[in-house]
């Protein structure tokens, strides 16, 4: 059984699942299931854990599938109670782990997906949230995408993933506590002030349409990082209106399309910034999109001081971006 | 010249070096000179910036180097004052960027070394850190090392990095906010009571001797990860009384030497943990260096969360270092 272990110092959670790390090549630098058939492929359903949800395609078959992660980093039973272990404290994993696959076909990225596929996926991640945000021992949900392997994929069929969690885990609160502070001192949201802030300066814009903005922002940690933000002021991700859904999609597929024309070979990892789901709408807190792509391997210094080294800067990313050029690497 | 720009919102600073990416290769996955000369080897001096420091060697070489970084993150010339661009804000990235060349056999990694050489090497980071804080505008000294591709390396002899900023970056502020907090609810030193717990518990002790506890953490991010502990409190890295630097080599050389026993293609990144060098001596805080293996890749779910899924428990760590076993891979 996998168990949540928090450091007496930093006041950091840590997974400890052992079971996770016993599945094939779990370790394998630069893994993938090669040689092993792909379990997100069309007619491959029987290798993946019974479907959660899921959504018809063409031929009775279906075009999008949300299934139980296999090898799960958290599991459903268990209690959220915390207990101690001599010095330290401990809890169980509790939680859900689940995996969206975006589409039957195995080679096409989200960015080739037509825009209706791409709102449909993002449709799917707020009904899950909204579904699983019902038990009330969950506190935080959190999806992602890792897309190619210098992000850390292990299989190549486009998905994203949804971990539920039974506490806001610490880069969510110090996120929640430095918006918390721009507020309490200016009395403005910090995301609604960046918005202001990148729309008058024009030079990081990377998409935009009437409801959301795509652009690099001032102190992107790695090169070519994205965030999309919605102009409007929204703390929940899941509460999007449904009518918007295009509008995000259209903003997210042209970023990542610029994104996969200037940077050979991308890899990135896609975080859905929003506030822990049992919280109710805050004026301080504005939900997000992060896009980072990973150009190159964090090192002993970021991993030393928490500050990044990032040798584009983001003016010039999003110029690259925007002309459609070819980024060397 | 580069500049360090601070995230509205985290708090969090960036150091954005437009130059450092211009190198030729410095985005080359699993990058590295391929097809150049070692500047780092004897016989190449000419290759790198002036020496800073240097230990003599036999026939009338050196033993050990200190130059300048050839690329450096942060530049001596500028002023530690913050300036205002729009809403966000910045300041030169001064600081020092130095290479510590370890010895200069191309192949020979710190554990194979003689202890002799490794406590040189340590003395060498004491040394240097006693002479850059004398400037004032240097708040912080972050001594690190990347060994091998998987933890950001690009030269793969032998050498370690000493980077000195004007600011204390948020990873250490928050560490040492944590250990500020455990003082404050308990009156005692974090890491003193880890020492009794990991003494008095046993199954985490990698090495030991009089003066240092090397250990697998409860909480460890990453599989494999080792920290260790100078037994008697003290908060400052670069006050160790030099008769206990080969004390620290023995057991920094066994916990190097037990990972590359069991870990094939070991990759890691080592950091010493320390205060601000103009920060008086504390009671709350305790010097350490963290050895993180780096045996899988990070991603979104640990980049969105600062949660770590961790599938080798610490405790199976330790057995399986100590037995001297492989670890399969």
């Amino acid at each position: 059984m996998p168990e949540i272990r928090k450091d007496p110092v930093f006041g950091r959670w840590v997974i400890i699942a052992s079971e996770r790390g016993r599945r094939p090549n779990e370790f394998r630098p630069g893994g993938g299931p090669q040689g092993h058939i792909c379990p997100f492929c069309a007619g491959n359903e029987a290798l993946t854990p019974p479907v959660i949800y899921s959504l018809p395609g063409a031929g009775g078959g279906w075009r999008l599938r949300v299934v139980g992660n296999k090898y799960p980093a958290l599991v459903s039973e268990g209690s959220a109670d915390k207990s101690r272990e001599g010095l330290y404290d401990r809890m169980d994993a509790l939680g859900f782990h689940e995996v969206v696959i975006e589409t039957p076909e195995h080679g096409r990225p989200l960015e080739e997906m037509p825009v209706e596929a791409v709102s449909d996926v993002l449709k799917t991640f707020m009904l899950r949230v909204k579904e699983i945000k019902k038990d009330p021992r969950i506190k935080h949900v959190l999806i992602f995408k890792n897309h190619g392997r210098n992000a850390g994929a292990s299989l190549l069929h486009p998905h994203s993933q949804i971990i539920a969690m039974p506490l806001a885990p610490l880069r969510v609160t110090q996120e929640l506590d430095g918006a918390a502070g721009h507020h309490a001192e200016r009395g403005t949201c910090v995301f609604c002030d960046i918005t202001a802030e990148e729309l008058s300066f024009k030079k990081r814009v990377v998409a935009e349409n009437s409801s959301f903005l795509a652009f690099t922002p001032y102190a992107s940690c790695f090169s070519f990082e994205i965030w999309i933000l919605p102009k409007k002021h929204l703390s929940h991700f899941e509460n999007i209106p449904e009518a918007e859904a295009g509008a995000l999609a259209e903003v997210l597929k042209t970023a990542l399309g610029k994104l996969s024309a200037s940077l050979p070979d991308l890899s990135y990892n896609l975080i859905v910034h929003t506030m822990p789901v049992q919280e109710p709408e805050a004026r301080h807190y504005h939900w997000h999109i992060e896009i980072t792509p990973k150009l190159t391997r964090v090192a002993g210094f970021e991993w030393g001081t928490g500050f990044y080294i990032n040798t584009v800067a983001p003016e010039e990313a999003a110029e690259i971006l925007n002309s459609g050029g070819k980024y060397k690497v």
